[in-house]
């Protein structure tokens, strides 16, 4: 299956934002691209446009049953559920090498269940949020991906001409990376990591000039919190050939 | 002069991140835009790529000189004058239709002056920042625009798979958007802003009817906190002809 056979996943809950999906999903079809749309509102769907992957077959992908989270009425744990369900058909559908950039849009909920959506997908590969939380603090949710976040401005809540411009340019934007990125599957990077800060910074210098001239490419996260999670998350996923932990400031 | 005609602005401190803003650069000429490149960066510049926006232009626009502000060797001063010209500059760049999109790429400091920097942009012109704080809370920083952020994931500090993969999606997703967006100076929408809350939806639904029974678009604000603030930010960009402040939570 070549690039352009694959499709932009399109995740929301279409029961009670059906209008603002519909109108993103005409805006990536513009650019020439198929959707596959994945409903993860628990009070039901839309007929305003085809979807692939209902809302039930999420649920179930967690180990639980529309039915019962309906009857439950826990939003927290409804999100909590549906946003796991999505992340196991993400996965699945990259190994399938069915889609090639993903696309979320969201309030409080609809944000949390995209991002967790978007957790198995590779540093690289196309991922955009639009959210009403976009300048809040997502880290948590984003963790250390590559999720660019569209700030919704007004609510995720019907059409206007802000709701629109703003749609527009993040089917936009999604497109633009998915004509280009062509190396999505690329997993393992070849790269020796090494953790560095001030105190160290000397050391790492010295053992990056050396893992150099040996024909390493070497990758300096600062050890000042947010750098040390990126490389733990990078290291889960198979990303270096080997690591240089020298500096341990986030341990002390 | 047509939106083909009009250049991709690039934000930030060639004196240190050269590196990456030339790969960044070079990344956008290859989707067939001209750049304008605009150094903040105090302590120098660059010689791999040319720059026609100077640092010294962007401090005198705040009424600064880039000499003080080296000798003072105020980190957190000089980051607030450079934001201030930047957004001065950005501000007459637009007015001169010679921009259609912009692009910022930076640390805490190179985020800060680049979303400064954005500050002047209308919602709906296409924007993007690759920040090392990009799932941190930039709500001020960030405002109620639309700013696209892109978390770097590894420092803006050299090039590595990683950082070039980042930068490559970034510019795919700027020139993507800038190739649709063509509206990008309609400041006037012809709108009617109105807030609300639980306590009020009832009212506001009601009048949302009678306007757009009389031909009125609504656009309605949750007055969470958020809401408020966006709303005040596009009355004062004049994007409304009529306010229903009907529901003043935020003020309680």
């Amino acid at each position: 299956m070549t690039q352009k056979d694959k499709s932009i996943l399109m995740i929301g809950c279409f029961d009670t934002k059906e209008e603002n999906f519909n109108f993103l999903r005409q805006c990536i079809v513009s650019h020439g691209e198929s959707v596959i749309a994945m409903n993860t509102g628990i009070f039901g769907s839309t007929s305003l446009f085809p979807v692939e992957l209902e809302s039930d077959l999420v649920a179930a992908e967690a180990g639980e049953s529309i039915g019962d989270l309906r009857k439950r009425a826990d939003r927290g744990h409804a999100v909590e559920i549906m946003g796991k369900g999505a992340g196991k058909l993400v996965s699945r559908l990259l190994t399938e090498r069915k889609i090639k950039a993903v696309i979320g849009m969201g309030g409080g909920g609809g944000t949390y269940i995209s991002l967790a959506a978007m957790e198995p997908l590779p540093i690289g590969f196309p991922k955009l949020c639009i959210s009403t939380l976009a300048s809040k603090d997502v880290t948590r949710q984003v963790g250390m991906k590559d999720i660019l976040l569209m700030p919704s401005v007004v609510d995720v809540a019907g059409l206007n001409r802000i709701s629109r411009l703003i749609m527009r340019n993040a089917a936009a934007a999604l497109t633009g990376m998915a004509k280009v990125n062509l190396k999505t599957d690329e997993k393992s990077l070849g790269t020796i990591a090494i953790s560095m800060f001030g105190n160290t910074t000397a050391c790492v210098n010295e053992c990056t000039k050396l893992l150099e001239a040996k024909g390493y490419e070497v990758m300096a996260f600062h050890a000042n919190g947010l750098g040390g999670n990126a490389m733990e998350t990078l290291i889960r996923e198979d990303c270096f050939v080997g690591i240089l932990d020298i500096t341990t400031t986030e341990l002390a």
